[in-house]
């Protein structure tokens, strides 16, 4: 995609600090000092151009942002310290509006521990929030840790958000009991109980950009093969309305979910049983999806036991530019 | 102005969070772990809708952004190590355009010491770049420090920038032998040369708002009087050109500069001349430019030894909003 072939041009004009530990495409992690002081950055840009959902407060856009920069963060094993807020205001936008916009920041950082240290204002003729999170980490998970044999697990079922956007973005009413407000305000796990699995992990990534991408992005990275289950994957209760309404929803949480923010993270599979018990004491949800193989890709077991190849795409800034 | 009002909502909203050590309006500067380590961190976003000037090419957008967001990283005391871009990109953009803005950055990167780490990139309605800029100090400088007796130093004179814009904004062409380069690609001292003078240094500020605002914000966070001298801060040539041209060049230097990023600074007067042996030392322009007093505000002595005022305005995002 567009996206990718700019970062491949940008990675040419520099040269990549030796002192960071994760990937071009990774979030940011850098050897302060010391053996155990790593300092983890991520930003992350909501711009009403393209990021704007039907239904959404300022509250929810202060949060979302919010949420999709720490995400990173904390996914990689760092510990939320604080953030800054950059914001372009158009002069129609409210002082009021403003405010709500914070306050979805503030009830993020209330939960995850993380400050609101600084940002800047700028006038603009669009909307947008760029956070920059910060934290400190004594180990980083990368991407390419993953080895044939590990366990894959995941800290959410998909993919609810996949038709909650087909809804939104058709003006369609929600089926009964379908709770939407996981799109306006999605949640990750805390760095208290995240932390008790980071001994365990060898790879992780969350998944803004969809699960086939991210699984792949993953995949990749490490070098393996990824094979998930459709039987495990699937919320049951997405996969009821999906089929009650005749929609695929494998295909669904597959391409066209995204921006759960749900960890992806692999485990060698001696650990497994840890991990679960782990899960049940601190009351975090996981899931085992699937298992690390040899060779490349990502690949799904259909229900009649069929192993189905999985695409790389999903939904990344800049497929829809016209550059 | 309206960037303060809704600065103040905001601080109604979060608790600070007591490792930060500089005030709201200065940059971020936050202790991390043992004695001397802390870290110091400035965003600075450019937006087209207000900062776009006459005769930017990208590659001056690249380089300001960075210089506007290391100038606060460096003036504080920070030594550079890393930044972040996220940039707000129009469907319409060339990839050579956003290239272009990239050799920019590393210019700056290159001459500092900063390593890029990583950023983003969102499709957008205009053309906007946030830098986030990171370093690490042993002591950081603040707003407050400046006491009475303390000399006023900084590091270049006011204010070819006044008259630059004027030029450019009215679509005049320049004078004779006059170099607006520095408009397009403003510079600052380097951490190297810089980092000579922290032990000296009460307070700082840079000038990116404009001498008359940069140095009120000092005198105000400080509880002093400022008094700086119209024969010591005018630069020569700008003075020669405005009384040519008929303009009054202390005016302009004092309310239609900014973004100079020239460092105004303060010392106690026993260091006065170990300040200026040490500029030549590592040449580095310095100049005396007033001193600090009991009292409050900024003021000016005129040439023919009258005391005026300077009032505390200058260029502030959102002096322009209709919000």
């Amino acid at each position: 995609t567009m996206e990718f072939k700019i970062i491949e041009e940008i990675w040419k004009i520099f040269k990549r600090d030796p002192k960071e530990l994760l990937g071009i495409d990774d979030s940011v992690a850098v050897k302060l000092f010391g053996k155990e002081n790593i300092l983890v950055m991520n930003v992350d840009t909501f711009d009403e151009t393209t990021d704007w959902l039907p239904g959404l407060s300022f509250y929810d856009v202060g949060w979302k942002s919010t949420i999709s920069s720490l995400s990173d963060v904390v996914v990689k094993g760092g510990k939320p310290l604080g953030c800054l807020v950059s914001l372009g205001i158009p002069n129609t936008l409210s002082t009021e509006s403003i405010r709500e916009f914070y306050l979805g920041v503030r009830d993020v950082c209330k939960e995850h521990g993380l400050r609101l240290w600084g940002g800047d204002l700028n006038e603009s003729k669009v909307f947008y929030a760029s956070v920059v999170s910060v934290g400190l980490a004594k180990k980083v998970i990368p991407r390419n840790g993953a080895k044939p044999g590990d366990v894959v697990f995941s800290t959410g079922l998909f993919s609810i958000n996949s038709l909650a956007y087909k809804i939104l973005l058709n003006g369609l009413s929600p089926p009964d009991r379908f709770n939407i407000d996981h799109v306006y305000r999605p949640k990750i796990p805390t760095f208290q109980k995240w932390s008790n699995f980071l001994s365990y992990i060898t790879s992780s990534i969350d998944s803004s950009d969809g699960l086939a991408l991210s699984l792949n992005l993953l995949a990749k990275a490490s070098k393996v093969k990824i094979v998930i289950d459709e039987e495990l994957v699937l919320d049951p209760f997405f996969k009821e309305i999906c089929e009650k309404i005749g929609l695929d929803p494998l295909r669904l949480a597959l391409y066209e979910g995204g921006e759960e923010y749900t960890f992806l993270f692999t485990v060698h599979n001696e650990y497994e049983k840890n991990v679960l018990k782990e899960a049940e004491a601190v009351d975090l949800e996981v899931y085992k999806i699937g298992y690390v193989d040899q060779g490349e890709g990502v690949w799904v077991k259909r229900r009649e036991g069929k192993i189905e190849k999985v695409h790389e795409r999903g939904w990344i800034q800049g497929e829809r530019w016209g550059l």
